[in-house]
């Protein structure tokens, strides 16, 4: 794509000098995502890997959950053919399921949608995601204190963009012996890991069973609710989880860390799939 | 509210050691943004300052610019009557704008949504909030270097959850002689400029002209859009901005500084508004 990054001219202030100079700045743009030619979501998203994180998306939202059930990813070229400068613009995608396969519900902009009554709360998005879910999560992987204290610096030594830019999430998908499977970055920590699990769907290997996916940042609700769609028993976030985040991964199982920084971490959730020092 | 940290049981690793013990979590739960009864957004917040954050989010969304157009803010209690269990979440918030305001678009999800072509593109963001914005951005305030290096402590002395969870993004808004006017914390950094700016509007303060919004963590296209929509001149960020919060800080005639820390940033857009040292 070659627009992951973009240069622009920046004053840098250190130490009270200033220069001038050129930076180079992660890229948002964009990315409208339609089902068979409706328009189902916008993210703002850094280019590259759009018809993962289209598959992605739609992954966590409940509407696909195999390679098969995709028939088509494409991009929307510009409509109006009577303005020559209306091209493609590479930011809109539409998706084509097989036949048979449910479209998504008329107004789904979020789950919480199908809520009739006003009294929405927590509660109703945990239920939702469990009745949801299409694949219960395995009881492995056991992974080890070591292996988790280890994979921060796994994923940023793997992350092309963010040391030029600073400005990158990542998620990094890790086999359960601590095998890279993936790294994905973009300036939102949910494209990420929507790009991760629609290259696994892509490539037929949905559910995750037995991986561990690494964020960087915070781990909220959504992001739970991202790694149980796919069927990864593990999540682990460099800094907090919110408190709905913990909620979800005891109602589904998941095992649950967050403020992963060197030896350190805690375990939130499903600790059975830690290996902890005995005694 | 009493809802914005609560406590878990988590298993604290540190140093090969574990321990059991109570950990406080930023609450995260849904707030649904209802204009005259009608969905018009659901965002994943941290609960408090709910009538500030819908009242700021229809602000950044072009829809209210100043107090006397909202003409009545209120929880939506439970519907379901026959329900007994269906009482009020104090997670659905509905406005009611005063006569004469229009209400928002059939199909507001994100401004792009206008978009009829399919060449959606940063241009089209960019241009949806240059022709929406009520406040041209005033040619103040004029900010030295060491006022600008100190907001980030300023804003985290000020951060009362933060410490407790190190889950909380912060918006603090400050005159331009420095005096911190308001600081909102929130499980997402957008929610906390919704309640800032949501506070002044409530206040009768918009446009905010002659301010500085300080931000933790990155700028994105939206935080800009926030600042512009309030009349906010000044934007400074912690962290790096994306190439399309740059693109539209130039377009607006915003001052957009980054990468915030100690005596040190980049300067973005708007360096007029930034005293530097001479020669």
């Amino acid at each position: 794509m070659g627009r992951v990054t973009e240069r622009r001219r920046v004053l840098r202030v250190r130490d009270g000098r200033v220069d001038e100079r050129p930076d180079t700045l992660t890229v948002e743009e964009p990315l409208e995502i339609r089902v068979a030619g409706r328009r189902l979501a916008v993210t703002m998203r850094t280019p590259g890997d759009d018809f993962a994180l289209a598959c992605g998306f739609l992954v966590a939202e409940g509407v696909v959950a195999a390679a098969g059930e995709v028939s088509r990813v494409v991009y929307c070229g510009g409509r109006d053919r009577s303005d020559p400068e209306a091209g493609n613009s590479y930011n809109v995608v539409d998706i084509a399921l097989a036949p048979g396969v449910a479209p998504p519900a008329e107004s789904l902009e979020r789950r919480v949608t199908t809520t009739s009554a006003c009294g929405i709360c927590g509660r109703t998005e945990l239920e939702a995601v469990r009745t949801t879910a299409r694949y219960p999560l395995a009881s492995g992987p056991r992974v080890g204190l070591d292996l988790l204290g280890a994979l921060p610096d796994r994923v940023r030594a793997a992350q092309r963009v963010f040391e030029r830019t600073g400005g990158l999430h990542a998620a990094g998908l890790f086999a359960g012996d601590g095998t890279l499977l993936d790294v994905r970055e973009d300036v939102g920590r949910h494209n990420a890991v929507d790009k991760v699990v629609g290259r696994a769907l892509q490539a037929g290997r949905l559910p995750l069973d037995g991986t561990v996916l690494l964020v960087s940042g915070r781990a909220s609700f959504e992001l739970v609710q991202k790694a149980v769609m796919a069927g990864i028993p593990v999540l682990a976030a460099v800094s907090a989880p919110s408190s709905l985040a913990v909620d979800l991964a005891l109602e589904t199982g998941l095992t649950l860390v967050g403020f992963l920084r060197g030896g350190s971490m805690n375990i939130y959730a499903g600790a059975e799939r830690v290996v902890l020092p005995s005694g």
